[in-house]
Protein backbone atom coordinates (compact mmCIF):
# COMPACT_ATOMS: atom_id res chain seq x y z
CA UNK A 1 0.00 0.00 0.00
CA UNK A 2 0.64 3.68 -0.40
CA UNK A 3 1.43 4.70 3.51
CA UNK A 4 2.67 8.26 2.85
CA UNK A 5 -0.56 9.29 3.32
CA UNK A 6 -0.83 8.87 6.96
CA UNK A 7 2.68 11.18 7.42
CA UNK A 8 0.18 14.49 8.20
CA UNK A 9 -2.04 13.14 10.52
CA UNK A 10 -0.85 13.80 14.24
CA UNK A 11 -3.05 11.36 15.97
CA UNK A 12 -1.70 8.28 14.70
CA UNK A 13 1.61 8.98 16.37
CA UNK A 14 2.61 9.19 20.00
CA UNK A 15 5.37 11.26 19.86
CA UNK A 16 8.02 12.92 17.36
CA UNK A 17 7.94 12.32 13.70
CA UNK A 18 5.00 10.71 13.04
CA UNK A 19 5.82 8.67 9.63
CA UNK A 20 9.14 7.50 11.97
CA UNK A 21 7.19 5.68 14.46
CA UNK A 22 4.72 4.40 11.37
CA UNK A 23 8.32 3.08 10.01
CA UNK A 24 9.79 1.76 13.27
CA UNK A 25 6.79 -0.34 14.12
CA UNK A 26 6.75 -1.82 10.86
CA UNK A 27 10.51 -2.48 10.08
CA UNK A 28 10.21 -5.98 9.97
CA UNK A 29 7.44 -6.37 7.52
CA UNK A 30 4.07 -5.59 9.84
CA UNK A 31 1.21 -5.58 8.37
CA UNK A 32 0.33 -1.78 7.06
CA UNK A 33 -3.66 -1.71 7.27
CA UNK A 34 -4.29 1.37 8.48
CA UNK A 35 -8.18 2.07 10.20
CA UNK A 36 -7.98 5.49 11.52
CA UNK A 37 -9.43 8.70 9.90
CA UNK A 38 -9.34 9.03 5.81
CA UNK A 39 -8.79 11.67 3.86
CA UNK A 40 -9.49 12.85 0.02
CA UNK A 41 -6.07 13.61 -1.31
CA UNK A 42 -7.69 16.97 -2.69
CA UNK A 43 -8.14 18.28 0.99
CA UNK A 44 -5.03 17.80 2.33
CA UNK A 45 -1.82 19.33 2.03
CA UNK A 46 0.95 17.01 1.38
CA UNK A 47 4.09 17.63 3.77
CA UNK A 48 7.26 15.51 3.57
CA UNK A 49 7.02 11.54 4.12
CA UNK A 50 9.61 12.58 6.89
CA UNK A 51 10.39 15.81 8.51
CA UNK A 52 13.03 15.27 10.69
CA UNK A 53 14.84 11.84 9.88
CA UNK A 54 17.98 11.50 12.30
CA UNK A 55 20.88 12.74 10.16
CA UNK A 56 20.92 14.63 6.86
CA UNK A 57 19.36 13.25 3.67
CA UNK A 58 22.40 11.10 2.34
CA UNK A 59 22.94 11.78 -1.96
CA UNK A 60 25.33 9.80 -4.26
CA UNK A 61 26.85 11.75 -6.46
CA UNK A 62 27.48 10.94 -10.07
CA UNK A 63 25.82 7.77 -10.52
CA UNK A 64 24.72 7.51 -13.93
CA UNK A 65 27.23 7.30 -16.56
CA UNK A 66 25.61 9.92 -18.55
CA UNK A 67 25.31 12.36 -16.14
CA UNK A 68 28.74 11.88 -14.52
CA UNK A 69 30.81 12.60 -18.12
CA UNK A 70 28.07 15.88 -18.40
CA UNK A 71 28.87 17.27 -15.03
CA UNK A 72 32.38 16.80 -15.46
CA UNK A 73 32.27 18.99 -19.15
CA UNK A 74 30.50 21.81 -17.09
CA UNK A 75 33.02 23.18 -15.11
CA UNK A 76 31.35 23.28 -11.67
CA UNK A 77 32.38 19.83 -10.93
CA UNK A 78 34.80 20.64 -7.23
CA UNK A 79 35.45 16.90 -6.92
CA UNK A 80 37.77 16.13 -10.06
CA UNK A 81 40.87 17.57 -11.29
CA UNK A 82 39.98 16.42 -14.75
CA UNK A 83 38.20 14.55 -17.30
CA UNK A 84 39.35 11.11 -17.24
CA UNK A 85 37.94 10.03 -13.72
CA UNK A 86 34.89 10.35 -15.12
CA UNK A 87 33.47 7.82 -13.00
CA UNK A 88 33.85 7.54 -9.78
CA UNK A 89 36.21 4.76 -7.93
CA UNK A 90 34.05 4.60 -5.20
CA UNK A 91 30.58 6.16 -4.16
CA UNK A 92 30.37 10.21 -3.82
CA UNK A 93 28.14 10.26 -0.78
CA UNK A 94 27.48 14.15 0.42
CA UNK A 95 24.17 15.29 2.52
CA UNK A 96 21.26 17.76 2.07
CA UNK A 97 20.32 19.18 5.81
CA UNK A 98 16.63 17.83 6.89
CA UNK A 99 15.25 21.48 6.43
CA UNK A 100 15.87 21.93 3.05
CA UNK A 101 12.78 19.05 2.62
CA UNK A 102 9.40 20.37 1.26
CA UNK A 103 6.37 18.21 -0.01
CA UNK A 104 5.08 17.61 -3.73
CA UNK A 105 3.64 20.59 -4.10
CA UNK A 106 5.51 23.42 -2.30
CA UNK A 107 7.65 26.37 -3.63
CA UNK A 108 11.23 25.84 -4.29
CA UNK A 109 12.52 29.50 -3.23
CA UNK A 110 16.39 29.86 -4.04
CA UNK A 111 17.59 33.17 -1.85
CA UNK A 112 18.63 35.28 -5.48
CA UNK A 113 20.79 37.21 -3.87
CA UNK A 114 23.58 34.31 -3.59
CA UNK A 115 22.77 32.47 -6.32
CA UNK A 116 22.17 32.16 -9.96
CA UNK A 117 22.47 29.10 -11.16
CA UNK A 118 20.33 26.63 -9.52
CA UNK A 119 19.42 23.19 -11.11
CA UNK A 120 17.00 20.02 -10.69
CA UNK A 121 18.04 16.87 -10.13
CA UNK A 122 15.44 13.80 -10.17
CA UNK A 123 16.12 11.19 -8.35
CA UNK A 124 15.10 7.78 -6.48
CA UNK A 125 14.58 8.17 -3.14
CA UNK A 126 15.17 5.32 -0.88
CA UNK A 127 13.89 5.08 3.16
CA UNK A 128 15.04 3.12 5.64
CA UNK A 129 13.68 0.95 7.58
CA UNK A 130 15.48 -1.54 9.90
CA UNK A 131 18.60 0.17 11.78
CA UNK A 132 21.66 -1.51 10.62
CA UNK A 133 25.61 -0.96 11.02
CA UNK A 134 28.12 -3.11 8.59
CA UNK A 135 25.12 -4.23 6.15
CA UNK A 136 26.32 -6.59 4.08
CA UNK A 137 25.29 -6.17 0.13
CA UNK A 138 23.11 -9.34 0.42
CA UNK A 139 21.26 -8.29 3.47
CA UNK A 140 20.27 -4.18 2.13
CA UNK A 141 17.05 -5.10 0.67
CA UNK A 142 16.23 -6.18 3.71
CA UNK A 143 16.65 -2.59 5.95
CA UNK A 144 14.53 -0.89 2.71
CA UNK A 145 11.33 0.49 4.24
CA UNK A 146 10.06 1.97 0.86
CA UNK A 147 10.74 4.63 -1.90
CA UNK A 148 9.77 8.43 -3.12
CA UNK A 149 10.88 10.64 -5.97
CA UNK A 150 13.30 13.23 -4.94
CA UNK A 151 14.41 16.90 -6.54
CA UNK A 152 17.96 17.19 -5.69
CA UNK A 153 17.99 20.79 -6.06
CA UNK A 154 21.58 22.67 -6.28
CA UNK A 155 22.59 26.31 -6.61
CA UNK A 156 25.60 25.28 -9.08
CA UNK A 157 27.66 28.64 -8.18
CA UNK A 158 27.49 27.67 -4.29
CA UNK A 159 28.02 23.77 -4.96
CA UNK A 160 31.62 25.34 -7.12
CA UNK A 161 32.59 27.80 -4.31
CA UNK A 162 32.65 26.10 -1.25
CA UNK A 163 34.37 23.07 -2.86
CA UNK A 164 32.32 20.83 -0.09
CA UNK A 165 28.40 20.57 -1.74
CA UNK A 166 26.89 20.61 1.52
CA UNK A 167 26.01 24.58 1.55
CA UNK A 168 24.66 24.62 -2.07
CA UNK A 169 22.88 21.56 -1.66
CA UNK A 170 21.39 22.19 1.53
CA UNK A 171 19.51 25.80 0.40
CA UNK A 172 15.81 25.74 2.00
CA UNK A 173 12.94 24.12 -0.08
CA UNK A 174 15.93 22.79 -1.84
CA UNK A 175 14.64 18.95 -0.84
CA UNK A 176 11.31 18.34 -2.77
CA UNK A 177 10.17 15.22 -1.64
CA UNK A 178 7.04 12.79 -1.96
CA UNK A 179 4.23 12.46 -2.49
CA UNK A 180 4.48 9.65 -0.40
CA UNK A 181 6.89 6.87 0.58
CA UNK A 182 5.64 3.30 -1.29
CA UNK A 183 6.58 0.27 0.96
CA UNK A 184 9.18 -2.02 -0.89
CA UNK A 185 7.17 -4.85 -1.62
CA UNK A 186 4.86 -3.12 -3.84
CA UNK A 187 8.23 -1.88 -5.86
CA UNK A 188 11.02 -3.09 -8.71
CA UNK A 189 13.49 -0.76 -7.57
CA UNK A 190 15.88 -1.85 -9.96
CA UNK A 191 13.82 -0.99 -13.36
CA UNK A 192 12.25 2.10 -12.16
CA UNK A 193 11.83 4.71 -14.76
CA UNK A 194 12.21 8.06 -13.65
CA UNK A 195 11.58 11.51 -15.97
CA UNK A 196 12.16 14.92 -15.24
CA UNK A 197 10.39 17.83 -17.25
CA UNK A 198 10.69 21.79 -16.91
CA UNK A 199 7.94 23.88 -18.33
CA UNK A 200 6.41 20.62 -19.68
CA UNK A 201 9.91 20.27 -21.83
CA UNK A 202 11.31 16.25 -21.04
CA UNK A 203 14.75 17.28 -19.51
CA UNK A 204 15.85 13.76 -17.84
CA UNK A 205 14.61 10.67 -19.23
CA UNK A 206 16.40 6.99 -17.49
CA UNK A 207 15.88 3.96 -15.64
CA UNK A 208 17.41 3.05 -12.34
CA UNK A 209 18.86 -0.47 -13.84
CA UNK A 210 21.71 1.83 -14.97
CA UNK A 211 22.68 3.51 -11.69
CA UNK A 212 26.47 2.75 -11.33
CA UNK A 213 26.48 1.71 -7.74
CA UNK A 214 22.96 0.28 -7.04
CA UNK A 215 21.03 0.53 -3.71
CA UNK A 216 22.51 -2.52 -2.43
CA UNK A 217 26.53 -1.27 -2.79
CA UNK A 218 25.26 2.54 -1.72
CA UNK A 219 23.56 0.73 1.65
CA UNK A 220 26.81 -1.37 2.05
CA UNK A 221 29.10 1.95 1.57
CA UNK A 222 27.33 3.88 3.86
CA UNK A 223 26.71 1.50 6.68
CA UNK A 224 30.18 0.86 7.23
CA UNK A 225 31.00 4.45 8.41
CA UNK A 226 27.85 4.82 10.00
CA UNK A 227 24.67 3.14 11.05
CA UNK A 228 21.44 3.96 9.47
CA UNK A 229 18.19 4.60 11.25
CA UNK A 230 14.53 4.07 10.52
CA UNK A 231 13.05 6.96 8.68
CA UNK A 232 16.57 7.71 7.04
CA UNK A 233 16.38 8.76 3.35
CA UNK A 234 19.33 8.14 0.40
CA UNK A 235 18.64 10.16 -2.90
CA UNK A 236 20.58 7.67 -5.37
CA UNK A 237 21.69 10.02 -8.12
CA UNK A 238 20.69 11.98 -10.68
CA UNK A 239 20.73 10.95 -14.82
CA UNK A 240 21.69 13.33 -17.88
CA UNK A 241 19.95 16.15 -18.67
CA UNK A 242 20.14 18.44 -15.68
CA UNK A 243 20.72 22.14 -16.30
CA UNK A 244 24.53 22.21 -16.50
CA UNK A 245 24.32 19.24 -19.06
CA UNK A 246 23.34 21.76 -21.88
CA UNK A 247 25.00 24.44 -23.58
CA UNK A 248 24.51 27.30 -22.74
CA UNK A 249 23.11 25.38 -19.33
CA UNK A 250 19.61 25.97 -18.63
CA UNK A 251 19.26 26.93 -15.24
CA UNK A 252 15.73 27.33 -13.08
CA UNK A 253 13.68 30.76 -12.98
CA UNK A 254 11.20 32.29 -11.41
CA UNK A 255 7.91 30.73 -12.44
CA UNK A 256 9.63 27.52 -13.87
CA UNK A 257 8.03 24.02 -13.17
CA UNK A 258 9.39 21.49 -12.50
CA UNK A 259 7.73 17.74 -12.90
CA UNK A 260 9.55 14.61 -11.42
CA UNK A 261 7.63 11.35 -12.20
CA UNK A 262 9.11 7.75 -11.29
CA UNK A 263 6.83 4.68 -12.55
CA UNK A 264 4.50 3.44 -9.68
CA UNK A 265 5.75 6.30 -6.90
CA UNK A 266 4.03 9.55 -8.61
CA UNK A 267 5.02 12.42 -9.30
CA UNK A 268 6.59 15.91 -7.59
CA UNK A 269 5.30 19.16 -9.36
CA UNK A 270 7.20 21.88 -7.50
CA UNK A 271 6.95 25.65 -8.91
CA UNK A 272 10.01 28.23 -8.42
CA UNK A 273 9.37 31.34 -6.92
CA UNK B 1 27.09 28.55 34.45
CA UNK B 2 28.38 25.38 33.24
CA UNK B 3 24.53 23.80 31.52
CA UNK B 4 25.95 20.63 30.17
CA UNK B 5 25.20 18.21 33.10
CA UNK B 6 21.59 18.60 32.68
CA UNK B 7 21.88 17.18 29.60
CA UNK B 8 21.29 13.83 31.13
CA UNK B 9 18.66 14.47 32.91
CA UNK B 10 15.69 12.94 31.36
CA UNK B 11 13.11 14.42 33.79
CA UNK B 12 14.57 18.22 32.91
CA UNK B 13 12.35 17.71 29.50
CA UNK B 14 8.72 17.38 28.25
CA UNK B 15 10.03 15.36 25.37
CA UNK B 16 12.88 15.08 22.79
CA UNK B 17 16.38 15.54 23.29
CA UNK B 18 16.44 17.81 26.76
CA UNK B 19 19.00 19.51 26.42
CA UNK B 20 17.86 21.39 23.18
CA UNK B 21 14.81 21.77 25.09
CA UNK B 22 16.85 23.73 28.12
CA UNK B 23 18.14 26.09 24.46
CA UNK B 24 15.15 26.72 23.54
CA UNK B 25 13.54 27.91 26.80
CA UNK B 26 16.65 30.01 27.24
CA UNK B 27 17.78 31.69 23.56
CA UNK B 28 17.03 34.79 24.68
CA UNK B 29 19.09 34.83 27.45
CA UNK B 30 16.31 33.61 30.16
CA UNK B 31 17.96 32.57 33.91
CA UNK B 32 20.08 29.61 33.73
CA UNK B 33 19.42 28.43 37.15
CA UNK B 34 18.36 25.06 37.55
CA UNK B 35 16.73 24.19 40.81
CA UNK B 36 16.66 20.03 40.19
CA UNK B 37 18.61 17.00 41.55
CA UNK B 38 22.09 17.94 41.51
CA UNK B 39 24.74 14.65 41.03
CA UNK B 40 28.29 14.40 41.83
CA UNK B 41 30.60 14.87 38.27
CA UNK B 42 32.08 11.31 39.63
CA UNK B 43 28.65 9.56 39.45
CA UNK B 44 27.30 10.49 36.39
CA UNK B 45 28.48 9.29 32.97
CA UNK B 46 28.77 11.97 30.30
CA UNK B 47 26.63 11.85 27.30
CA UNK B 48 26.77 14.50 24.18
CA UNK B 49 25.52 17.25 25.75
CA UNK B 50 22.96 17.22 22.55
CA UNK B 51 21.87 14.03 21.06
CA UNK B 52 19.69 14.78 18.26
CA UNK B 53 20.46 17.89 16.59
CA UNK B 54 18.08 19.10 13.62
CA UNK B 55 21.08 18.63 11.43
CA UNK B 56 23.82 16.92 11.12
CA UNK B 57 27.08 18.93 12.73
CA UNK B 58 28.36 21.51 10.39
CA UNK B 59 31.85 21.69 10.18
CA UNK B 60 34.31 23.76 8.59
CA UNK B 61 37.35 23.11 6.52
CA UNK B 62 40.64 24.53 6.75
CA UNK B 63 39.71 27.58 8.73
CA UNK B 64 43.13 28.33 9.77
CA UNK B 65 46.07 29.45 7.82
CA UNK B 66 49.13 26.41 8.82
CA UNK B 67 46.63 23.77 8.60
CA UNK B 68 45.50 24.51 5.37
CA UNK B 69 48.75 24.54 4.58
CA UNK B 70 49.94 20.78 6.03
CA UNK B 71 46.57 18.91 4.62
CA UNK B 72 47.59 20.41 0.79
CA UNK B 73 51.00 19.31 1.63
CA UNK B 74 49.58 15.82 2.85
CA UNK B 75 47.85 14.88 -0.03
CA UNK B 76 44.71 13.87 1.16
CA UNK B 77 43.09 16.76 0.28
CA UNK B 78 40.56 15.84 -2.61
CA UNK B 79 38.95 19.54 -2.26
CA UNK B 80 41.89 20.83 -4.24
CA UNK B 81 43.86 20.55 -7.23
CA UNK B 82 47.04 22.08 -6.46
CA UNK B 83 48.94 24.01 -3.76
CA UNK B 84 48.40 27.40 -4.65
CA UNK B 85 44.98 27.72 -4.20
CA UNK B 86 45.56 26.80 0.03
CA UNK B 87 43.49 29.22 1.28
CA UNK B 88 39.81 28.94 0.79
CA UNK B 89 37.90 31.69 -0.82
CA UNK B 90 34.76 31.00 0.58
CA UNK B 91 34.40 28.78 3.70
CA UNK B 92 34.74 24.84 2.73
CA UNK B 93 31.66 23.25 4.57
CA UNK B 94 31.10 19.74 5.14
CA UNK B 95 28.92 18.05 8.15
CA UNK B 96 29.13 14.31 10.34
CA UNK B 97 25.63 12.52 10.81
CA UNK B 98 24.85 13.13 14.90
CA UNK B 99 25.54 8.73 15.28
CA UNK B 100 28.87 9.95 15.52
CA UNK B 101 28.82 11.82 18.66
CA UNK B 102 30.13 10.52 22.28
CA UNK B 103 30.65 11.89 25.23
CA UNK B 104 33.45 13.16 26.73
CA UNK B 105 35.61 9.80 27.70
CA UNK B 106 33.50 7.24 25.83
CA UNK B 107 35.89 5.64 23.07
CA UNK B 108 36.71 6.06 19.39
CA UNK B 109 35.94 3.00 17.97
CA UNK B 110 37.31 2.83 14.11
CA UNK B 111 36.12 -0.01 11.90
CA UNK B 112 39.87 -1.19 11.53
CA UNK B 113 38.68 -3.27 8.41
CA UNK B 114 38.02 -0.04 6.20
CA UNK B 115 40.24 2.21 7.58
CA UNK B 116 43.80 2.49 8.67
CA UNK B 117 44.81 6.23 8.14
CA UNK B 118 43.05 7.63 11.50
CA UNK B 119 43.49 11.66 12.49
CA UNK B 120 42.14 13.64 15.18
CA UNK B 121 41.47 17.04 15.44
CA UNK B 122 40.58 19.60 17.91
CA UNK B 123 38.08 21.88 17.54
CA UNK B 124 35.84 24.98 19.10
CA UNK B 125 32.18 23.92 18.75
CA UNK B 126 29.39 26.59 18.22
CA UNK B 127 26.02 25.71 19.86
CA UNK B 128 23.23 27.77 18.60
CA UNK B 129 20.28 29.60 20.11
CA UNK B 130 17.94 31.25 18.81
CA UNK B 131 16.52 30.22 15.54
CA UNK B 132 17.60 31.90 11.74
CA UNK B 133 18.06 32.63 8.37
CA UNK B 134 19.82 34.46 7.04
CA UNK B 135 22.10 36.13 9.80
CA UNK B 136 23.79 38.95 9.73
CA UNK B 137 27.29 38.79 10.86
CA UNK B 138 26.69 41.62 12.90
CA UNK B 139 23.98 39.79 14.39
CA UNK B 140 25.84 36.74 14.63
CA UNK B 141 26.72 36.29 18.75
CA UNK B 142 23.00 36.48 20.03
CA UNK B 143 22.29 33.09 17.69
CA UNK B 144 24.71 31.42 19.38
CA UNK B 145 23.30 30.26 22.99
CA UNK B 146 27.00 28.50 23.75
CA UNK B 147 30.58 26.89 23.33
CA UNK B 148 32.04 23.51 23.60
CA UNK B 149 34.91 21.22 23.04
CA UNK B 150 34.75 18.94 19.66
CA UNK B 151 37.02 16.35 18.04
CA UNK B 152 36.61 15.93 14.39
CA UNK B 153 38.23 12.43 13.90
CA UNK B 154 38.64 11.54 10.59
CA UNK B 155 39.32 8.64 8.56
CA UNK B 156 42.11 10.31 6.16
CA UNK B 157 41.68 7.43 3.30
CA UNK B 158 38.21 7.47 3.33
CA UNK B 159 37.78 11.57 2.81
CA UNK B 160 40.24 11.16 0.46
CA UNK B 161 38.64 8.20 -1.94
CA UNK B 162 35.03 9.01 -1.82
CA UNK B 163 35.99 12.89 -2.47
CA UNK B 164 33.26 14.60 -0.60
CA UNK B 165 34.16 14.34 3.04
CA UNK B 166 30.90 13.19 4.45
CA UNK B 167 31.73 9.42 5.02
CA UNK B 168 35.29 9.84 6.04
CA UNK B 169 33.76 12.27 8.57
CA UNK B 170 30.87 10.34 9.45
CA UNK B 171 32.01 7.02 11.50
CA UNK B 172 29.95 5.98 14.50
CA UNK B 173 31.88 7.81 17.78
CA UNK B 174 34.50 9.74 15.07
CA UNK B 175 32.90 12.71 17.25
CA UNK B 176 33.56 13.21 20.86
CA UNK B 177 31.93 16.42 22.14
CA UNK B 178 31.78 18.06 25.59
CA UNK B 179 32.24 17.62 28.29
CA UNK B 180 29.58 20.08 28.58
CA UNK B 181 28.02 23.39 27.19
CA UNK B 182 29.32 26.56 28.70
CA UNK B 183 26.78 29.43 27.81
CA UNK B 184 28.04 32.52 25.59
CA UNK B 185 28.13 34.76 28.53
CA UNK B 186 30.44 33.18 30.23
CA UNK B 187 33.21 32.76 26.73
CA UNK B 188 35.39 35.47 25.19
CA UNK B 189 35.51 33.22 21.78
CA UNK B 190 37.68 34.93 19.78
CA UNK B 191 40.40 34.53 22.40
CA UNK B 192 40.38 30.89 23.51
CA UNK B 193 43.43 28.41 23.55
CA UNK B 194 43.07 25.28 22.39
CA UNK B 195 45.69 22.24 22.75
CA UNK B 196 45.45 18.90 21.84
CA UNK B 197 47.33 15.88 23.13
CA UNK B 198 48.17 12.12 22.15
CA UNK B 199 49.11 10.16 24.66
CA UNK B 200 50.42 13.42 26.45
CA UNK B 201 52.51 14.44 23.68
CA UNK B 202 51.36 17.94 22.57
CA UNK B 203 50.11 17.97 19.14
CA UNK B 204 47.98 20.80 18.23
CA UNK B 205 48.37 24.22 20.35
CA UNK B 206 46.51 27.67 18.61
CA UNK B 207 43.88 30.65 19.86
CA UNK B 208 40.77 30.86 18.05
CA UNK B 209 41.71 34.29 16.97
CA UNK B 210 43.85 32.72 14.38
CA UNK B 211 40.40 31.16 12.49
CA UNK B 212 40.23 32.23 8.74
CA UNK B 213 36.99 32.39 8.90
CA UNK B 214 35.77 33.65 12.13
CA UNK B 215 32.25 32.46 13.75
CA UNK B 216 30.09 35.60 12.63
CA UNK B 217 31.28 34.44 9.34
CA UNK B 218 30.47 31.39 9.24
CA UNK B 219 27.16 31.70 11.20
CA UNK B 220 26.27 34.68 7.86
CA UNK B 221 27.45 31.98 5.56
CA UNK B 222 26.13 28.99 6.62
CA UNK B 223 22.66 30.44 7.29
CA UNK B 224 22.77 32.66 3.73
CA UNK B 225 21.57 28.94 2.79
CA UNK B 226 19.68 27.23 5.26
CA UNK B 227 17.85 27.92 8.38
CA UNK B 228 19.76 26.84 11.83
CA UNK B 229 17.79 26.13 14.93
CA UNK B 230 17.93 25.72 18.34
CA UNK B 231 20.76 22.98 19.23
CA UNK B 232 22.47 23.05 16.05
CA UNK B 233 26.34 22.14 16.06
CA UNK B 234 29.27 23.95 14.62
CA UNK B 235 32.85 22.88 14.50
CA UNK B 236 34.67 25.77 13.61
CA UNK B 237 38.19 24.30 12.13
CA UNK B 238 40.90 22.68 13.29
CA UNK B 239 44.50 24.12 13.59
CA UNK B 240 48.38 23.03 12.75
CA UNK B 241 49.46 19.41 14.54
CA UNK B 242 46.91 16.95 13.22
CA UNK B 243 48.37 13.40 11.98
CA UNK B 244 49.00 14.00 8.34
CA UNK B 245 50.72 17.20 9.28
CA UNK B 246 53.56 14.70 9.93
CA UNK B 247 56.41 12.98 7.85
CA UNK B 248 55.34 10.25 8.30
CA UNK B 249 52.37 11.41 9.03
CA UNK B 250 51.18 9.99 13.00
CA UNK B 251 47.67 8.41 12.60
CA UNK B 252 46.07 7.07 15.84
CA UNK B 253 46.39 3.40 17.08
CA UNK B 254 44.66 1.55 19.27
CA UNK B 255 45.38 2.07 23.26
CA UNK B 256 45.93 6.00 21.58
CA UNK B 257 44.51 8.50 24.06
CA UNK B 258 43.46 12.12 22.54
CA UNK B 259 43.18 14.82 25.15
CA UNK B 260 41.37 18.03 23.90
CA UNK B 261 41.12 21.14 25.87
CA UNK B 262 40.32 24.92 25.60
CA UNK B 263 40.25 27.43 28.21
CA UNK B 264 37.21 27.67 30.22
CA UNK B 265 35.49 24.86 28.39
CA UNK B 266 36.93 21.38 29.98
CA UNK B 267 38.49 18.74 27.92
CA UNK B 268 37.62 15.66 26.06
CA UNK B 269 39.72 12.85 26.42
CA UNK B 270 38.71 9.69 24.74
CA UNK B 271 40.74 6.15 23.69
CA UNK B 272 41.24 5.06 20.47
CA UNK B 273 39.76 1.11 20.81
Amino acid sequence: MSAGVVAGIKSFSTSGDPMIDVIRGTADGADLSYDGEHYRLADVRLLPPIVQPSKNILCIGKNYLEHAAEFARSGFDSSTNNQTDVIPDAPIIFSKAPCTMVGAHENIAPPWGITQKVDYEGELGVVIGKAGRSIASRDAYAHVWGYTVINDVTARDLQSAHKQWLLGKSIDTFCPIGPWIVSADEVEPENLELQCWVNGELRQSANTRDLIFDIPAIIASISASMSLSPGDIIATGTPAGVGIGFDPPKFLQPGDKVRIAIGGLGALENTVV
